[in-house]
């Protein structure tokens, strides 16, 4: 591993945080640039909110939840339960320290900064020493269109509605260019990892960016994968699987997915046989990560097994 | 006190908040209207804050810090503290359930609603039957020119210097339109109230408003000092008295400040004499509130001495 000067892992919220809060122990300080996201970005009493980025910073500076795996620890609600009083929206259950995020960086796009520099600025307040970018710059809005009940921009979707509504297809709504830094920290890396997000809804608006699938092409990509023994380690991805693919919900689904970007995935022991002659190297483990110790370790194996690929 | 039908009350926060506490009790509950100053309204983390509104809806409703006087009982400050981790303004304190406050407020003018139909709709939402009007709908600012550090608009001379440069000169700046409903109010009124608040900072601003001080000199007008034996119940008004003035805080002065609008005032027992000889009713008492039903006691005899004045 420790010719392994440059990675590059592409994230959304809680998963692929987890496997960051272990990359990030694992390779040297200036090795990990981190792709998140920003889908999922919307507003919400008047607030920008990033959950993706949110996610990854809470985790890597180790202000967040553990257990829950987002949002802060010691967290309180005493906002929600005011707006709740006055009659507002109270779907989305915004934290009151979580809220301090969300004011800072509200404050500052309407200062006319750009979300990059300001996750820059952020991640680096709370002591973060990798480098963070968020995908793209300007907003570009992840879309559910739905079996019942129409479009639905993805929170509303998937927190208001708990993705109960089946998923028809999804796109992308709004800018195509990636954040400043993206294509050249992908250029310039020795690996490239998939953390275990959502493919549909997590890891396909970064590759929805001009250039990003083009330049991770001609890299070393490997993944991690984020079904495990035929179901989601979090949220609703099998079942996407089995209606947008029509088929059930496997490691291999994952690979086919990515369409032959991934020369590696490591998935869960007694998953190997799923990936099946993709041309795809697969590795076996434990990939559920329970506690902090178990993300280094995971971390680990991954960029052994990474190594091992040509 | 039973032929009071309608009564109007002009206050700014602490103070006036406590009185108002009181009348709210000492009278039926559709008797009462309250015009409460705006001109400490300010932005901060890109929220609009409205302090004496605020005040007066936390005192109202039962759920303010009452020894304090401001603020939310049972706050926590966790999205402070996080915005302090990442280096932003922390010289305003704001809680975390005060935060639900400002949230909905500011989203609902952006939405465009008015200051007065947003007032309406929270002081209901919390139970607040007394009818409460912001002085104006759109902003009036008060500044303070300083001896020493130039012009400050009131909160960064209040708050942020803690109101400690001394003060040339107090002026608006904004608009001189009273919000929907002071005049009528006014007008209709049987007695008008001037709380125990700032006359510089707190009642000025709202006398300025067009038309609010003719309609007030066709009323029966009495105050609650916030003068007591030469110094200010809370804040700096003695000190502004004296630069201002040229003369020393005592309810004489407050009377003399009002030009002859007021035709009784009511002042802590042994203050009488300062009034002298000025064709206003003085009427002592036990004028500090440390409670709610010193409030409720000093409201009646307030209500029973104006009921003295022709």
């Amino acid at each position: 591993m420790n010719d392994l000067r440059r990675v590059v892992c592409l994230s959304g919220g809680v998963g692929g945080a987890r496997l960051l809060h272990g990359l990030a122990r694992a390779l040297p300080a200036d090795a990990l640039t981190v792709i998140v996201n920003t889908g999922d970005d919307f507003r919400h009493w008047g607030l920008y909110i990033a959950p993706d980025l949110d996610t990854v910073m809470y985790t890597l500076s180790g202000l967040g939840h553990e257990a829950r795996g987002w949002g802060l620890a010691e967290e309180t609600f005493g906002a929600l339960e005011m707006v709740k009083r006055y009659g507002g929206d109270d779907w989305f259950a915004l934290g009151d320290r979580d809220l301090g995020t969300h004011l800072v960086r509200t404050e500052a796009l309407a200062r006319g900064e750009t979300l990059s520099a300001i996750t820059a600025r952020l991640f680096e307040r709370l002591g973060v020493a990798t480098r963070v970018l968020p995908m793209a710059d300007a907003p570009c809005r992840t879309m559910i269109d739905t079996d019942s009940d129409g479009t639905l921009p993805f929170q509303q979707w998937f927190v208001r509605r708990r993705a109960v509504p089946a998923v028809k297809r999804v796109w992308f709504d709004g800018t195509r260019t990636p954040a400043p830094g993206v294509i050249e920290a992908i250029e310039g890396a020795d690996l490239c990892i998939i953390g275990p997000s959502n493919p549909y809804v997590s890891v396909d608006p970064i590759l929805a960016m001009d250039g990003v699938r083009a330049a991770l092409e001609r890299r070393k990509v490997v993944a991690l994968s984020p079904i495990v023994g035929g179901r989601a380690v979090k949220g609703p991805l099998a079942e996407m699987i089995q209606t947008l693919r029509g088929e059930p919900a496997s490691p291999g689904a994952i690979v086919r997915h990515y369409e032959g970007l991934l020369r590696g995935i490591f998935v869960e022991e007694g998953d190997e046989p799923s990936v099946g002659a993709s041309g795809c190297a697969v590795r076996g483990g434990r990939t559920v990560m329970t506690d902090r110790a178990e993300s280094l370790r995971l971390a680990r194996e991954l960029l052994e097994f990474a190594a091992t690929i040509p």
